[in-house]
């Protein structure tokens, strides 16, 4: 395990906008207030989500799209540095009202309420090529 | 993004009790030690469950109850004021012995065993009504 | 409830190896820091998993192997000292290509990529054994 001490600069609570894109009012929070590493959880609601699936033999992202309005049970996720901008590298467990349940990579999803804990550090973080996975990692 | 610096008064790890209401614990806690904002993880398992899905076209939550022993793999959520009292605002994340998932807001759960940890904020947080999503929203 | 206020000594993102266990990346950390009381978060994706569910009634493990590529949507956990040495409690989310959701308690799982999260305090935690559960808990 590749591990560094990190030290927060500032710890947010916020709340998502109204048919914002979940993973960009992150990002977008983060360029304003040039966040540059963080780690997040958040929980709320979605109109819809496009969840990302990372296929491990063709090393290719799989895509699946819900239009539909889903909970988000529970979100964590981190930001980054990729090429210069934050990413912020999100996971969430979206539900339905069975309780039935979806989860993965977020790429996208309307926020209908969101609300979110971000802790922001010192230390940026930057995500580089790894060969192994063909993943962008940090650290 | 409505986004607010928040000052960590104190963190606490917590052991929640037996039998107990899943979210009534931590709101007991609460109101027991002046927290009016907070944000938790959690993790355990509970006896049975009662989840809430926010029906986003007639603006009313849906409630099923799950009546077995289940494993709280995730549980995401946040304190507030609600009404002058701490409302613990419960996402949770819920298995099967088949690793089969069941997720959403979780209004009750009778505790089988659960550990928490929890941060609490300087800065008080307060839920009032939101006209857009008919929800009591906070910031 | 039973809680404890806690002080952190550090806290450290890391990235878990590819092709180690999962819960054993953690342990070996936290064995090699001298960290005997954390709380964690991470997401990433497995190989395979094998998920415990515990029977409520018998108080005994059951166990389900995933032998397939899994994302881990969400993953809470907690150190604590057992026997002596660090043991993660470790709780996950993991997902299939079609959003499909499998949870639960996570003894073992290969390591395709992981981020974590995780904040190490300075009061240890012991896991004992608890009459009532038939579980080792702490606090």
């Amino acid at each position: 395990m590749n591990a560094r001490a990190v030290t927060v600069s500032e710890e947010y609570l916020a709340s998502l906008e109204h048919g914002a894109d979940w993973r960009e009012e992150i990002e977008e929070f983060c360029a304003r207030k040039d966040i540059d590493s963080a780690w997040f959880n958040a929980m709320g609601a979605v109109q819809d989500a496009e969840i990302w699936f990372y296929d491990q033999d063709t090393q290719e992202y799989q895509s699946v799209t819900f239009d539909e309005p889903l909970e988000v049970a529970a979100c964590v996720g981190n930001v980054a540095l990729l090429d210069g901008e934050p990413f912020a590298h999100t996971h969430a467990v979206l539900s339905r009202p069975s309780g039935q349940t979806l989860a993965g990579h977020l790429n996208a999803g309307t926020v209908f309420a969101g609300e979110l804990y971000l802790r922001a550090f010192e230390e940026p973080l930057e995500r580089e090529h790894d060969d192994v996975t063909d993943l962008d990692l940090w650290l």
